[in-house]
């Protein structure tokens, strides 16, 4: 019972730094509160990207996204802050992050937000 | 019970506005009235855009649509009437909205209006 | 434009009264107010049954659902009044009315009641 | 083009009468005329059996079907009639015909009636 | 039981002639005969244009598709003739026509056809 | 910002005592920590039931939900527990819950609880 | 290339014949000649048994399903045979044959024949 | 029962030469031999074109298709091969053949030519 | 890098024992050799039970399920075998063994094994 | 059973190198061990690739996505590795490989490569 979520994204190095290949990590299992209302908002979050020198560390990126899970964060808001956190982090070539959210108020919402 | 539908669309700053992101907003519960007939009419509304100094207000964009419930509205119209109502309030980089009307008369239609 | 929401059903006789064959009426255009917020609810409408002297006429089911529209209804009660009405009115050797409702707080709803 | 449409269904020998075995025949392209507006109606028909000394000549079945294309039939009355007309030419063991109609005013039907 | 079907399309003056939207028409519904056999074949037909001056009566298309129900028509060229027929009423500043037809010998085909 | 998390689940009499109607309430939204991991796990829970004197208040069944958002519960227990408070605040006829939950380990699991 | 289409199948003992559990064995592959016009017609081919002394070895069942491939079968006729000479070799308590063709004049059949 | 698989394909005068439009033939019903192990293959084939001066005669290419029943045929051979016959029948402005082939070994193909 | 694949499942106490509710437990990620040819085989297995004294600890199932990886079983053979040796561990009140292997030979098989 | 899992690709001659067209190979059927916890992984392995003198002899490839069974592999080079030996082999125009992997901590991931 160790793991508790956490903020510190780790990078891991590319093992083919030579080739602009793609990555793609996907997990319906977002969670954080709503800013307003203080209730659970959900979404799924699709990150893309081409790696430069690092790529994400799989584990970190679990962690990392868990630690909104008692937060207040606006859709909008936290697609831009996910993407500029992993850019600091693994420096890709490109990168997007996609969210999905569940419905509130009969209105689905989804932001992406990209690098560069 | 002190909400009602009204036409006034509100918008919150932009909080990346330095960035070309794009948001989505899709409801499948729109519904006005047909103007030559008076019967009801229903249709999937999405809004996409790049946001530029401001987002729309989820809670205001329910109160703007539900507004249209006891109103004729032709589909080619109401598509673009909604879409000049979000450029004025927002004023977004770049909008489309596209409106998925049920089927009248063996026929289902589609409608998709683009800013600039 | 004559044509008006209301509630008067309107039963037609059963051409084949003979056998007890099976009727499926199904739309997904009901939509009427929720009573404690006053906001549009929507839902698709079942109804399964097999006719005794009569068989519904359409355009009169059409014209009943309609007049629910601007109209406080609760998931619940709203399913069992239109299987009284319809009971009522075609006088079924069995029906039931299946309504299957858009979420509200993150929570579908659907509601099934038979006759007899 | 010396096929045409025609009410005269065929029957040839089951080659396993036996044993009770089910056929199933399902086909979209049935079209009739609405009675009430003498305009086109479309249907998906399922036939499902169990043989008795015969078979149903495909061909002929498919000339049938065709044979209503310019006659005005209700949704409940031409199910039955099918019934009764495969019942009479195969004397089945078991058969019932099922129809799902394309929408007409928001609502689709299906009826199904089953011998004996 | 006035409606008849009819070669007639109408046009009715675009709402917002300054903007180069776009409106989709599909219908599943569309039938004719086929030329060689005399048999009837079956299509779903999708429109999309970008208005002019003017946008298609609905009511109007739905009677102009129906006209083909009893008349020979070889799928490509029937596709055609409707896009003729569509752009010389509604002088649209783009329109396609695409139709796909139900299985015969095996083969399922489809036709697309697109002005300017 | 008033709403929060609670146990306290709320019945509402049934409009239709003398009825046995059914009802079902499903959210994908649920999400309690794994008490051996203190990771977060994710279900769909879905209620079926045959209201009895009370009906459940929907409101309180979304707070009774999110209570679990930062506890430990096993998917076997919390399906028996959740049918547990139901049952005895509502005291349905019957009640059945489903829960099903993602992926841990590559197995998905999923519990169902009956009453009686 | 030794492998050829043979009407041999061949059983091999069943590793748990004191427990009534089931096989199912299906293919998409099933193609033989319509005995009316000679040419090809397609099927997929569903057999599921509850195993007696023997289970049906696999590779012979490919070789004796591809041995209708130039022979000529009616739906009904080929699938009581296949049911007949499967019975016969790995003696079931208990078999169904279910095939489902492709369509033929707007027309799909499925046959389903059983054991005992 | 006078039709028979041939390798002769005919072209019929394009009813509309003087537009680029598309044509889709598409169908599930092809199979060859593998000319490794002589055992069935299985594939849908799409034909896309732009016809010029001719069209394909819908029935000599499904007597076309059938011709390669029992033939040795490569994936990557015959795609290529149905693509130089067809351009050298009907002189497209531009076509391209697709097949998709039922798994072998785990794995699935497809191939696809285009010509010019 | 502790875990190794392991025959030992382990069982824990049913924290509802008094009810007689459902478990289901499924994953995509069963792979084993085939006896015959040495090849890998991969299968979907689904396991349904009601608990006993005992639940199934997942852990251990997915160690027991990796520990066929390197392991030549008939399809009929495992299912048994897994059934058994589950029985054995949990005593559940009732379990089904599903398993739905990906096609050899153009062949799907599935099996399907119940206590008691 | 002398088939082996084994590194050798072998190429055969393409037998269309005149030509620009693909081929792609797909199987479901991949898995490898995560090089970190030594248990297993599961991919679908997509190959899209225009051929230049050579193609993919397909068991040779087969027996090579094999061979990666009880070995230790990071998504991200396991997938540029494939693609470097398929090029080495082959010597395509252009070539990618797309992995698609099962769900791990709640996260699936996917990788692309290309050549050139």
């Amino acid at each position: 019972m160790a793991t508790q979520p956490t903020r510190a994204l780790e990078a891991v190095p590319n093992p083919h730094p030579e080739r602009a290949y793609t990555v793609r990590c996907q997990t319906p299992e977002f969670t954080c509160l709503c800013p307003r209302t203080g209730q659970p908002d959900f979404a799924t979050v699709t990150i893309d990207y081409v790696p430069g020198p690092s790529i994400v560390e799989l584990k970190s990126l679990k962690l990392y996204l868990w630690s909104y899970r008692q937060e207040g964060a606006f859709h909008e808001d936290v697609t831009n802050r996910i993407l500029d956190d992993l850019v600091a982090t693994v420096e890709p070539r490109q990168m997007s992050v996609h969210t999905d959210w569940l419905v509130r108020g009969g209105i689905t919402t989804a932001v992406e937000a990209s690098y560069p």
